[in-house]
């Protein structure tokens, strides 16, 4: 572990400014939910996209949102194989032990990783499809929403597929048993968001008419 | 898909005063950061935990940190099995096409995925050890540090773990070609920290003497 | 008072979004009820619990309800000793100087002071007899209460407990002299709710019949 | 009890609407709040006052703030003499039961209250005087603020109590033990806050300047 290397000055010099200010004014709410436990309201699912800042879009503070971020905002259908499942993890510990009342799958524009996932099936980018390649693989997850989107104009496709990875994710969290139980129950909501970084807008997926404005 | 809710009122008017306030002031900013694309100088990888905010503690604003959340902020081995491996591909992201500078692992104090591994290696949890426990299969990543601190006080042990999913992501980070590549190359550094969130502290991984504050 | 401490930034930040957003649609209305002064319509007197949100079930706004929030709901008896009663001065000030139409009493189920009165009564919170502990001399207010719910099942006490904290507080609402005077003239009218926040449910008190749904 | 009338049909109207709407949509998360409890942040404590709306200014949703409200929005000082006192009650059990990390005390513009106090002080209310005028012992409260604006000028005197109304109140609280115990532990911290109905804006206390905008 010779390689570990201290953090960079920059970032000890702002984590010593929140300790010097921000700390000190939450001291007691911190220290409360650390011996308490967090009880977050929701899940959020986003993408590792350093444009989309949940937290900020949302004025959530500490305590509030249980925050998984994978490439995509992908959730992959449910397979008790055995295996490791890092999101089907976070969605399980969510649901049944912190009894989260919402999930939020929030998409974005100008992702890289759909992006990968239209270039990829696209045939435009033949490297993604080896076995080899780990977001290859992971944007397999998208492919059924590719071959929704793949009769669309070029121009349009991308976007429309951010959109379907938020779908196909809503879709998959449903194949989870304790998932659907508890939506039946009207113990949890499940929700599809896809946001504009640049331009700011929201949109929420309404099962009648489609992607909205909030 | 009749199962898609509504997003929260609160959520939507939160969002609203942040479209009027924060966007507008940054709009110029995140306009550029959509067009020209973004370029994290780190990616970090931290829990889902809604008590651990990487972007309050280093003060990051849009567009600085790629953040991969998952529980107790573990990465697994390198596996090039062409399975779905979610972490896997946000680091090969992260490395190979934004070719961020640093990748930093940061654990945290009182992680529910650490306490849940913790139980499952102690005989504690025997549920966690079943194939259809997401959590635990997941968990199954930190055994190697539970071997670990297996001789320790019981009091001190899932403090220890914690700080332990922090060096066993490290280790595993370098089982990646393309990160030890990086490594080896100096265009990219590895940090492991951990961070106590109700009393403020940070500690970061020095080869030399472990986990000291920064 | 070197101890009051800056807001919390999250607050400051949404205050800013409603003040960007909420006041500015508003703004006149505001403006005119800070002009003219305030002509609520009822008052209504609701427990402190943070799950009770009487504007939100009742659709209110600026303007509509004078709103007094006290452990579990309660009103004393008139009591004209020259001492401080913060709850009997809310209920003269409605009446006598804003000349409210309606006195709305809200009980809630789970409601945490209903639940010590309880455990008072019954044997089961000695502590609360002090004379120090200012919840259960408050809570004495209940007593009479208790008296009438104390040979029903266990399980059925508590919740039938809140609903006499709101028969109760009519019973001694009616005791002010300047309440039984606007009532007999027909000026004001008592209403007495209970509310379920689990299942959004309402119960309103029927003199003939007890509480029925609305 | 024959004199409980029915609910007005606007308000069970309303009540209607926002079980339709509001409550179906977070249905999920009012169960969650009745089952686990609550676990608010903050105490706010507030006027009764129909301009004064604290869940709308902060944002804040169901299970968020633990609130409190009376007439000028005052704290007593801590008097444990077997005696009713509802204020008092209301901060032991956000205290000492809910164990919150701040009391918010918020004071507001054209305070019916703080105007009572202000002509009673002054000579121009005598009858707020006698020991039977609720409004007037409550009041009491304030005259130690009184005594420190009694030199400003008429018109600025009104406003300056107001501001008075929330530094006594802090005062008062630091009186109770529980209160002093939890602030210098750092479990609890204090803030005080005035409002401006009609501009919509805010200041906070800052103990080294006074009064100045958030």
């Amino acid at each position: 572990m010779h390689y570990a290397k201290p953090l960079p000055a920059y970032l000890v010099q702002r984590f010593n400014g929140w300790k010097a200010t921000s700390y000190q004014e939450n001291k007691a709410w911190f220290r409360r939910l650390a011996e308490s436990g967090q009880h977050p309201r929701a899940m959020v699912i986003s993408c590792c996209d350093s444009r989309v800042h949940v937290t900020s879009i949302f004025g959530a503070d500490e305590g509030e949102f249980f925050i998984h971020r994978n490439v995509a905002n992908l959730v992959p259908p449910f397979s008790p194989d055995g295996q490791v499942h890092g999101t089907s993890a976070a969605v399980e510990y969510a649901v049944t032990a912190l009894r989260v009342a919402h999930i939020v799958v929030l998409g974005h524009s100008h992702c890289g990783g759909v992006q990968g996932c239209h270039d990829m099936c696209s045939g435009a980018a033949p490297e993604l499809e080896l076995a080899s390649s780990f977001v290859g693989r992971w944007m397999d997850i998208l492919r059924p929403g590719y071959a929704r989107v793949a009769h669309l104009p070029d121009a349009a496709r991308p976007r429309a597929l951010e959109k379907e990875a938020v779908l196909v994710s809503l879709e998959n969290l449903m194949t989870f048993p304790f998932v659907r139980a508890a939506v039946e129950a009207e113990r949890l909501t499940l929700h599809g968001l896809w946001t504009d970084t640049g331009e700011g807008g929201l949109e929420q997926y309404d099962p009648a008419v489609g992607f909205v404005p909030v």
